[in-house]
């Protein structure tokens, strides 16, 4: 069983890291943290690297019903879409898969906001 | 089995904060992401919480050879230590233990790079 959820999407690639950006913020998820792994790889290890940008999607409300239930919940947050070009040169979209990630607590209070975290991924990735 | 690595410190909330950034920073991470849950939770939701923040650590040598095994690996990136305040008033550091989570992924070419994160890890917490 994969830990994400992909979708192949067509575009230019800021374009592509745009449009996602505004299909989270449709689904209610801020992006609190924006990686550009290509500049950091260039910038700390002076390595080329392909494009990949490393998106935090939070949604606030569903962050905070979670932290009530599991305090140490924010080890595990925010939940991340990745977007990078694959070696043909396609552009991937990839989000982690919430039940997986939230798994790993063992608490299945949270259940009921990663199907619905996961459920919103869906339509983000088909929105693309 | 728990999905944390946590540290009891006594101190200032911002102090705490801040020299766990540069225990992590002489462990090789760099500190890409910094979100302060208080302060987003009053901003969009207008609730108060705990002083709670998230720490996103990345060891870019670390990252660089995981995202070589496992194209995906940036969905789990980075790592984080977060950093809360209890019902107490206690301060705890809790890391989120990286075989845990990169064990989702069932990639054995990752684990001596999650033993090593590990490790470090283990040696932040223990100078706090």
């Amino acid at each position: 069983m994969g830990y994400t959820m992909q979708e192949q999407v067509d575009g230019e690639f800021d374009t592509v890291v745009e449009e996602t950006v505004n299909a989270l913020e449709d689904e209610g998820f801020g992006v609190l943290c924006d990686i550009d792994v290509q500049a950091t790889f260039a910038k700390k290890l002076d390595r080329e690297f392909r494009q990949y940008r490393i998106l935090g999607a939070c949604n606030p409300e569903l962050a905070y019903q979670g932290l009530e239930d599991e305090l140490e919940l924010g080890a595990l947050l925010p939940c991340n879409v990745i977007v990078y070009e694959t070696d043909d040169g396609d552009i991937i979209v990839s989000a982690v898969d919430p039940k997986q990630l939230v798994g790993i607590t063992d608490n299945s209070a949270l259940d009921s906001i990663s199907e619905d975290v996961f459920d919103r991924f869906e339509r983000v990735l088909d929105t693309l």
